[in-house]
């Protein structure tokens, strides 16, 4: 088992460090091999992604990701950026299937914008096409108008499109996970408006006939984003198109109060998979020792789970973050009174404990 | 004063009727002339936008709009959907600039889902560019992919696109209303992966170099969902396009706990204008005299305030809502314990008594 490390920028460095010291404490055989990714990789390479870090990526089983992204990239030209190395991941690996739990720990409900009672046990799982949509759809550019409201002047223009295959996959992935759940699929779609998305419509219905166990419920992307803020609990699992999902997730992991508690994985067909936290790189409070390292944590364990056939042991290291979370520890962004609070390394060593 | 008056579906005839009583209350001359709009003109001429309904509003120099749509057109051809009126109203009219202001009423804190501290006193105003966009980028349709993941494939397309002129136009209002309210604009985009939102930031910085009195803050849509769940009173005002406005936009009413209070306006460069509430046709309860007309109501204000210019009428009718929820009334989408429940017309009279 190979897997991938890709600490990147900001705080990626010190909550992967993490992560890589509880992966350690499993006793499982590991091939662990790092690389610099982002602004890092930019500035000891000149590129975000550089040939050796991708090389390394598709050769592994999984990709353990930290977080790219500093303020003093952004002038940089766009192929240049940070951003573009998780883009060139999710799109050489073929990471078409994102899932992004949104869950609300029994211990963290206070921190939630919403009220508890609107929050308490929240579990949803969205799911986001990753590889496709407006996010890689050509043409794109710059050009003058031809027509639209001021024909001849400069514009700028993207491509949306999902082709059947691409939306069927991703409407599997989805069905099967409900169907480890509580046999829910939201599929979120703008059909009134977009050709895209009435063919996204269309063809989840078509591939739910193959799910008649599971309830298909289809919504508008405006609905669903005020839905979410209503009553966030009515979710199981929602599946919808890369841009639409970008939105929701991140709408969705902030409901719960504690983004910082928050995995992701990436998928691609052959489950190879790149497992980050839902949180950015946090350039503000880089090298302060402070961040939380959990979602990272729980984003190794998913890790597990989904590429490295280690059941078993995702749920060692799920319980041992439950245990710390129940021991009253907490990184200031999930710090309240009356809990102890703690640093990223502290709380890496606390989880190693209660493994 | 010429106002085209389209009720259009479900609750639409029943809350634009009490907007229609409040207007006649004041004592102003206005012509008003009704049309059918939505599933109603659709049943009636076969089409949601028929050629007499356009023209009158065309010919208004303003439109009161109610809702439109119902589950029972969603087997429809899109062309013949309710939707497409509205589609239609915007496009032939060239109502760029939609207002959609996200105000939490004092007495009404109670039913957000956010906790009061987060969103007592929140006031917050949404420009969404409404003319342009994914929403009528040409081409669009379906066809077989020729690249991407699945070449050969069936496929569904739309295409992004802003220009200049529209991006700066917007960029105008958007900072002309800061100017009126707290002088932060907060620009919302998808730079790190559109084209056309790159540009979009770019026009923004170029025109905000004639309002060097207001603030300008560039943020990316998917942290705008985040922060607005997070902290929705750090906003001001919100300029962003089509698409990611209606999603935002609906998100931030929900916030507010009571979008059956929000007003909308939509204009044009001659500020003609057509106004709507926030909320939708809500066919679950047609008919049953309980829906919340003072959205519509807020909507004839801002629709005296800003096509027909009649400040001090639109602030004798906001004085009045505010007067009718100090007496505690409420329809049930708004009620609580201890104040009083009242329909539809009830509220309507309340407001007129109140002017
Ligand atoms: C950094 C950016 C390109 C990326 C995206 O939009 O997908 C991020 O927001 C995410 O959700 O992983
Ligand atoms: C009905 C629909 C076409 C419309 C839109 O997407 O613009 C609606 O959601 C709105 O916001 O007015």
């Amino acid at each position: 088992m190979k897997i991938a490390v890709l600490p990147g920028d900001g705080i990626g460095t010190e909550i992967v460090a993490e992560a890589v010291k509880v992966l350690k404490a499993l006793d499982l055989k590991f091939e662990m091999e790092s690389a610099l990714v982002g602004g890092a990789a930019y500035e000891a390479h000149g590129h975000p992604l550089p040939e050796s870090t991708l090389n390394l990526a598709k050769a592994a089983d999984a990709v353990l990701f930290g977080a790219v992204g500093d303020w003093k990239y952004d002038k940089l030209d766009r192929p240049l950026r940070p951003e573009q190395a998780i883009l060139g991941l999710r799109k050489n690996l073929g990471l078409f299937a994102n899932f992004r739990p949104a869950i609300c720990y029994e211990q963290l409900v206070g921190a939630s914008s919403l009220k508890p009672e609107l929050i308490a046990g929240l579990d949803i799982l969205i799911i986001r096409e990753l590889t496709g949509d407006i996010y890689f759809g050509q043409p794109r550019g710059r050009r003058t108008a031809v027509d639209g409201h001021f024909p001849g002047a400069e514009e700028a223009f993207d491509t949306m499109r999902y082709s059947r295959p691409e939306i069927e996959r991703i409407a599997h992935v989805a069905f099967q996970a409900a169907r480890k759940r509580n046999k829910k699929v939201t599929s979120v779609d703008k059909a009134n408006v977009l050709e895209t998305f009435q063919f996204w419509k269309d063809v989840v219905t078509d591939v739910h006939k193959e799910y008649p166990d599971v309830e298909l419920q289809h919504m508008y992307v405006d609905n669903a984003a005020m839905q979410l803020v209503k009553a966030p609990k009515a979710f199981d699992v929602v599946v919808t198109g890369n841009m639409f999902g970008d939105i929701l997730s991140d709408e969705a992991s902030m409901l719960t109060g504690s983004i910082g508690m928050l995995p992701s994985a990436s998928l691609n067909s052959s489950n190879q998979g790149l497992y980050e936290p839902s949180h950015g790189s946090a350039p503000d409070i880089a090298g302060k020792g402070i961040a939380n390292p959990l979602a990272t944590i729980l984003s190794a364990a998913m890790m597990l789970r989904f590429s490295l056939n280690q059941e078993a042991a995702a749920q060692r290291i799920e319980a041992a973050v439950q245990k710390v979370l129940a021991q009253g520890l907490r990184t200031p962004d999930i710090y309240s009174e009356g809990t102890t609070k703690v640093g990223t390394a502290q709380m890496g060593d606390a989880v190693v404990k209660a493994l």
